[in-house]
């Protein structure tokens, strides 16, 4: 099948190669020339403007936030051919869905929200969780596609908007869960306990998974970590999560304390680092138990 | 081994009946005498005062606060048998552990702070998980009977206090959780997400294992729950570590939040039910969504 | 002098109102025409556009939010005459500010933004505080005019949006100080205390002047008042308070309390109400102490 | 009339002196005794104990804390000679308010909360704002000494318990409007205005009185200043709110944030300074603008 494929950071450039090697044709584009030049080694087709890859039946597009999809896809997408479908896996508000799903709406197209669960070793390895939402006819149309990127797909209704706020409540409580670890350390270092022994036990007990062990070991770590995942960008999901909240007047006082502890962590210069590592070590810091 | 046992509540009664069954022989005793009575049935002996279950040379408690603790073993295990050996299960500040620990040591005698991780089921199959602290000796003197009671014993550090620490961070983080899967129902709800569903994927992908699955079914789920653990109970909690954490100047703005939920749940007269409900679902109600 | 008026609320149509009084020729419009018309009555002239009221050399605009400015300034004043100076009293984003200040520096006019302390009695008695911001000569130039509306005209520099933070931190300290009259008036109340006796003290000691005793005189009053000041547009006032303050990575946690705490007031329908009294009571109702 | 006084730190030594100075015989006694020797001097008679303080008829206290007024009270005051009447001036919970009522009615003697408003200077000029329960017999018989150390005496019930509530109200209030003002400041500076300003508007507009222009100068102003209230005491008194609003199931956000904000001051060795200025300073601080 013929799919186009837009935004090529991480994530985008591990699915669509998942997508190529399923033997799809895949035109790609991105802002920076960059990645569809390497994904065009492996048998994808670069163009030059976002325009040219929406020509295509299905368009994948996972680009960095609601700015970019703004602006790329509102002039890339529209006007569309009637039915074609556009796949838009990336986390954004669900009111920014909701315009676009109408607006291709308009012109005879569907809009899937399909944003993701894993980080771009998941992805490359086709084991996603996949949380998508849209018109049932749509999906099904996809789903071929879905199930070579993901190893399940977690359908939530018709209404696009509603898997862009399963992500944040998704992102949100991961987030919970980290503030939740640096508080408990915080406590457990005043009585002379590691934290990494702490964690050891959670997460070994209440708490399998990878979550809890991941990210244990991180806060307890001496060291910088490479930033898989901003602080600003954690920020930025928090963010998103309130203003989807408040849309519903639902407040979020735990999102709310991790928005000001973030805002903290950036006006001292934090924004580029680990976001687990910030926002997991701010209980220490504030308790005056810096890690060296 | 002589055994004495103080406390019978629902967890004390269910590892009293292990340390039976296992071949020891055990001295209990409980304010109430109905569960001392059961267990005499079992083959205990039931004695009529805290102070003659101190005589054994190991004694269990597991009482239900730090006011019992001080009613109770301040004057029944004082003065004690040089030599003996106290292993205090409850959940209690960490000062009071100082506390009996500092009364005991200058008897001769150990303390052992060894509060544990599961419900009473997961008691009754010798199945807990053990937060122990204390003097290393002392510890491996009743690991024997450690061992019968939990799956594993996780040692702390040489302060008794230690454990208790443990105990509270840990419960905790438990709390978080719930509060924070209620925040993201409540988020979800907004858009038409049935919280079953979200909780559902949270717990076959990022946080596995029995708590979100549990406690979602249960904040998911429309009914009133008997209270196995009530809101009153996890106020102490929460109230708990916010004193221990301030004992070491941390402070814990998660655990101050909660405690304002929980304050204003035991307002409206919530405090006899069951403490992960009423976490769980106050989100829900501040968002003006109560389930049915 | 021909003075252009947009925004004939409670606020605009007090103030517009003095304009005429003091004999200038003032040109008004409203979306909806009533105002304007009574305006009329008084010696002013009604048109029909906003358009056409921009046209004078000195406009003043207070409009009711940041999408009311957006949608009738930016098509109204522009393109604007070379030379003449918009006065904006309304209380928007500064970034909204900077942006008209751009807009219209471009075409070579003047932008002051000048939001108001006081209400619509206060207004009418020319005995307002006017917080004003923007480059010093237009402020010089339209200083006669704010002399007759208001009693003093506090400047806070070149740029016009430091006028609207300093408007947001006022509102936010006027919101935090009503939260903690409620508060203080649920501790008190627990214990037998009448809120309106607390508050007598407190205004007649620490806090004089008119906020803590009408806002106690507010809060302590059993029945419903007439809003003169809605809960929504109070939340309106905390949320772009937040917005001015992570644009500069300032954390205000007070100001996210009252965010939460009013989202839980919207969500239980109170939206209309008198936002000093339903943030006041608010604290009340979570003790469980309702007033009759 | 004689009168014992115990407790002569900078407010009771002034009040003592006050009492002296109006014609009353003294018996004074404090912990350490070199306030007792200068009182001396001005006409009081120093003693060596607490006990022989209270066998006056009168008897005032104005101790630092809960601790020292159990320590030196409950073993000074008690067995009591009937008759007498205690007025206790010091910060302290309800609940220990309640306690000391019952053991000395228990003896047919009288107790009077009657906590202060105001700083040392206020009361050497006798111009102390005086918040008085307990039973109105008991209190008239004291009210002329009340006259002379205050300007007026505000009587808030016959429990004296519910003085110690709206002395803890009063300075929550006041902590609340600090925290207000700083969070406030550190929105403005991030536009470059100057705290001095913002908090000269506001002290001249909203909130005019003392505190805002008095904490506002301190906040605003460069310089490390002299503790006259200690950021530890500060944290005490917001604890003690906090724990009697527990007691009648009051959550107090507010409360509960400023108590982190401390917690965190202590933790970073700003125990000694100055409350008001810590607090105020703490929204700076987390904004990135620590001032000079």
């Amino acid at each position: 099948m013929n799919i186009g494929f837009i935004g090529l950071g991480n994530m985008g450039g591990a699915i669509a190669a998942r997508l190529i090697a399923s033997g799809h044709a895949v035109t790609v584009w991105n802002r920076s020339p960059e990645p569809a030049r390497r994904l065009g080694e492996q048998g994808a087709t670069a163009v030059a403007t976002a325009r040219e890859a929406c020509a295509a039946p299905v368009v994948f597009s996972i680009l960095s936030d609601d700015r970019a999809v703004r602006e790329v896809l509102l002039e890339a997408a529209l006007p569309a051919k009637p039915g074609t479908v556009h796949v838009n896996m990336a986390t954004i508000l669900p009111d920014l869905s909701d315009e676009l799903a109408a607006a291709l709406g308009d012109q005879g197209c569907g809009y899937i929200a399909a944003p993701v669960l894993g980080r771009p070793d998941v992805a490359a390895a086709g084991k996603l969780n996949i949380v998508a939402a849209g018109p049932a006819a749509d999906l099904d149309r996809v789903q071929p596609l879905l199930d070579v990127i993901g190893q399940r797909t977690w359908r939530f209704g018709e209404r696009a908007a509603q898997a862009n706020v399963v992500k944040l409540a998704m992102n949100f409580m991961l987030a919970a869960a980290i503030e939740s670890m640096g508080e408990a350390a915080s406590l457990g270092s005043g009585y002379g306990i590691e934290p990494g022994r702490l964690f050891e036990l959670v997460s070994q007990t209440f708490f399998p998974g990878p979550v809890y062990q991941g990210y244990g070991r991180l806060i307890a770590a001496a060291g910088d970590e490479p930033a898989g995942f901003t602080a600003r960008l954690g920020l930025k999901d928090v963010r998103l999560a309130l203003a989807a909240a408040e849309a519903v007047t639902a407040p979020m006082p735990f999102a709310s304390l991790m928005r000001d502890t973030m805002l903290e962590a950036l006006a001292h210069g934090e924004g580029e680092k680990e976001f687990g590592v910030v926002l997991g070590r701010s209980a220490m810091r504030r308790a005056g138990r810096q890690r060296p």
